[in-house]
């Protein structure tokens, strides 16, 4: 094999805001695996804002990435060299390979990709970590029911995408909230939200209670900060707050926080933090539902995709300020 | 009936902290019952924090005490009067009699108390509201298990000193957080907690991780604001916090909130807030071990009796800048 791997390291943990710096590429040559191994060559990269926590130093449910090593993330590819008694040459799999064009893996977290005529990209997405995300979050700690208003933040992105989506199929009234008024648009007419209130209007205060005429009975929630704070204050008795990420927080300094705390105790909410990767054994069912679903034309997503490694940090910073629309991915060939 | 009844009644209603001037002891005819009703002569009089909400306009989970009303409470006294037929004269029971010497009552919300050596008061306290409130928030929604730490703000107070007890009879490491020495000394000598942290003292931050060196399974929160964003930061994987009470928001004009929030995500915390009154059925359950447990010596209980129901509010306000140790009371006749 004569091309050369690429890959993007972890240069210097971010101060505030994710920079370019924040990465380096360089180049090595392509792994060979060794016995119980085998090698990818990476199709699409995942980017996902999980690992702006993975960039810092603070203790987090996972290890940070280590400075001068490969970014941490998923990704699909194809199986190209094997001494794994499992995987063979010609394989699409999905898993932990990190950014780079070829990994060596022993299969851990590794799922195999029986290609039934979705994009491979898919896998990174609504077929994968955000979709089961979404699914878990929203079923079992959200616990819609029909006739309930859900609301969710970030609400065209990978993960709120499906979640507006499967409580409309649970016969919820569904209702995002996003960032301008082109991800609203695609949010009502292309998901099928009820209604979506852009925050950049800066009246979400005034714009979220006529959206949730009847209050909010369960609101799962991807950002934190002045968002949730203004979702908090519409809450119903009982109501419930599967909280998925914090995505208002991860480029600042201190943290924001929340001052609406009031409305816990008041109306009796129920808050839990979950991390998809806790719910193993949920996944199986997960992802046979959500193909379902898909293959039925209930839940439809869409992708931004970056072209090349070398574009993932631009990408990457992008989406953390919330420049893409649904999922993010980089083509890698 | 020659007597005067006398209340108390919420003459404004308070801009942040409370004042005497929020209320008005006035002198009224000691009511007749009419059919289905008995008179009650009020014994003692419950003083708690979940008042203060009652006393503003703000949606909460009760309706807010009217201006020129009697203010709303608890209290033990004896039937002097019944037109009911499950109440007779000489009967003790409790119930949500108000700030007065005398009350009328359909039996709504009225226990009758059945004497055994108990002195009446505790009826208010460990056998009463601020006990179930320890037992289902810290049982059912805390889930403790044998060998886990538990931390618990306001642990010397009506709720917290239960809590706290209730803790070590399940197996628990007991860590009590208490404003002042007087009282932390109290919740270890007296109510057998491991450790106590005495936040006056203002280096909670260093003082909390030596008295959790393994990190806090379960916090029962009856404060929020600085306290709990200082918990927070030692919350370990998985565990679960039952919203109580909120008192340090209480006399805020603007909300304080919390900073923290970003450990919710991370250690996947469930927290809840929750309402003793929405667990009706929980009560014969809590009532009976409860009792059990003081009866057999294994729960302690202290409290702070005011003299008089005019003395009620001085006590009320002093309760809410923590001057009681355990339950406040204020003695009627």
């Amino acid at each position: 094999m004569t091309e050369k791997n690429q890959q993007i390291l972890l240069a210097r943990r971010p101060a505030g805001a994710v920079e370019e710096g924040n990465f380096r590429l360089v180049e090595a040559e392509v792994p060979q695996p060794a016995e119980g191994q085998f090698l990818v060559r990476n199709l699409f990269l995942s980017l996902d804002p999980y690992m702006r926590g993975r960039m810092s130093e603070a203790k987090s449910y996972a290890k940070p990435a280590e400075v001068g090593q490969v970014m941490v993330g998923g990704a699909v590819g194809e199986v190209v060299a094997s001494r794994h008694p499992k995987f063979k040459p010609g394989d699409k799999v999905e898993g932990p390979f990190g950014w780079q064009l070829y990994a060596l893996s022993d299969g851990k977290g590794v799922r195999k990709i029986e290609e039934r005529g979705i994009p491979l990209s898919a896998y990174l997405g609504v077929l994968g970590m955000p979709g089961v995300t979404a699914y878990i979050g929203l079923l079992d700690i959200g616990q819609p029911k029909a006739g309930e208003t859900l609301v969710v933040s970030a609400a065209s992105g990978a993960v709120g995408g499906v979640v507006g989506q499967i409580a409309k199929i649970q016969g919820c009234r569904a209702v995002g909230i996003a960032g301008g008024a082109d991800k609203c648009r695609f949010a009502v007419e292309e998901l099928g939200y009820d209604a979506c209130v852009d925050y950049k209007a800066g009246r979400l205060d005034e714009d979220l209670p006529r959206a949730v005429p009847g209050g909010v009975d369960v609101y799962f929630d991807n950002v934190g900060g002045e968002i949730t704070d203004s979702v908090l204050l519409r809450m119903n008795a009982f109501s419930r707050i599967p909280l998925c990420g914090l995505i208002s927080e991860y480029g600042r300094p201190e943290p924001r926080g929340l001052k609406n705390v009031r409305s816990l105790l008041v109306n009796r909410i129920k808050l839990q933090g979950f991390i998809v990767s806790d719910h193993l054994q949920r996944w199986p069912a997960a992802l046979a539902d959500l193909a379902r679903w898909v293959a039925e034309g209930k839940i439809k997503y869409r992708e931004t995709v970056a072209e090349g490694l070398r574009n993932a940090p631009t990408a990457f910073i992008g989406m953390l300020s919330g420049k893409n629309l649904g999922k993010q991915v980089v083509k890698l060939s």
